[in-house]
């Protein structure tokens, strides 16, 4: 049965990495000693060994292991052998770029619908969906395509924002951008605010955390769904 | 020779479309009676009659006629044959996308190294890059390649925003995107400021409006350049 943990954000403000999360993931992962972690995301270019030593030091405090897939001389091998899973955030065109060019999605969809826990903060979140049409981030390299994981059946918008009424900046809002996508696509997007995830055991979606998420579908006003709602009754 | 207007936005907060670029425009394009529009970036979704009607609105307060491309047949002989082209903003990924279905690239740099003024905001401007690889909008549709026409020997991040201190979102700054863009690619970027444009005239590119302009490049120190500098000595 798929387990997994998708979550807007690492670290919310005034917080340390994951520690908003950890009493969640030391339950999470309450069966596994080592958790794989894939590092291809490189926030601000952090090499593989530097971001998975950050990964490591936070899971060390609810006293689990963890190995980098680039530590594999396989990395398939390494996916299919894994008790658990994490992708980190960072960029999710490059992170998608690495998943192609290491060609690991067949191994990625195959250990988690048999069951392995897998847990995505920000990039590794909106892999989760169908595709990454709905990322944030700079398109600094040329990915092979733009579908990914489909675990889900939407897509996600992570670091989710709302308009700021403030702003006297011109560049599109959040909510415009969902819009636009919506002029060429069908698939629905869920726009996650940091400091909420989705908890997926099987066919079941729990938004958790203490915001509500904000629902976009095509040809349809956006919803907010309160913390704790059953998202799977959306689609 | 070349001759280019490469502006960050359309509109600056509290103005009306294109106004606070108008005198400047009367003049860029005074030897053209009418100006081909280019409008596949689609602001909002809005169709390319919409949005070409908000440009014809605009240009006759200058007494410039506007035509969009997609109401001639052939969208490579409306360019050959333009007296002057604008392109607008909008979304750079569904851009360019339709600069590629619709072949006319070799048609623009055709154009613009043969003396057709050239104006562009925002994404219309972020093409004019050598790749549109710093663009801030979502990848809402894939484009067959992220190269660009490369009328600078540099890319455009449009609508350049300083990072805002009293933030509590833990999204990456503009800086942090592009600083993650050089730890893949050489090409520098200059952040453009709304209200800002660069004027091209052959080899010459001079940044005009009020504001400074943010240039990155790999393996320096960001640098803060004046309004009214002469870009091109920095290549």
């Amino acid at each position: 049965m798929k387990k997994l943990l998708i979550a807007s954000t690492s670290t919310v403000h005034g917080s340390e990495y994951l520690v908003y999360i950890l009493p969640t993931l030391a339950d999470f992962f309450k069966e596994a000693g080592t958790i794989l972690f894939i590092p291809y995301a490189r926030p601000s270019g952090k090499t593989y060994d530097e971001y998975t030593a950050i990964a490591r030091e936070a899971f060390a405090t609810i006293d689990k292991k963890v190995i980098g897939i680039h530590e594999y001389k396989n990395p398939k091998e390494a996916i299919a052998q894994a008790e658990a899973i994490f992708t980190g955030g960072g960029n999710t065109f490059e992170l998608v770029h690495q998943l192609y060019k290491n060609e690991i999605l067949s191994a990625l969809t195959t250990a988690v619908e048999s069951g392995t826990p897998y847990m995505g903060t920000s990039a590794g979140s909106n892999i989760c969906g169908v595709t990454m049409m709905n990322t944030n981030d700079m398109p600094i390299v040329y990915p092979p395509s733009f579908t990914t994981l489909g675990f889900i059946p939407f897509n996600i918008n992570a670091h989710y924002l709302d308009p700021n009424p403030d702003s006297t900046h011109m560049g599109e809002t959040r909510e415009t951008r969902i819009k636009e996508y919506h002029v060429f696509n069908e698939t629905p997007v869920l726009g996650l605010r940091e400091g909420s995830w989705l908890e997926v055991n099987g066919a079941s979606i729990v938004l958790r955390g203490n915001h509500t998420a904000r629902l976009f579908q095509q040809n349809k006003d956006a919803v907010e769904l309160a913390t704790n709602t059953e998202i799977s009754e959306y689609f």
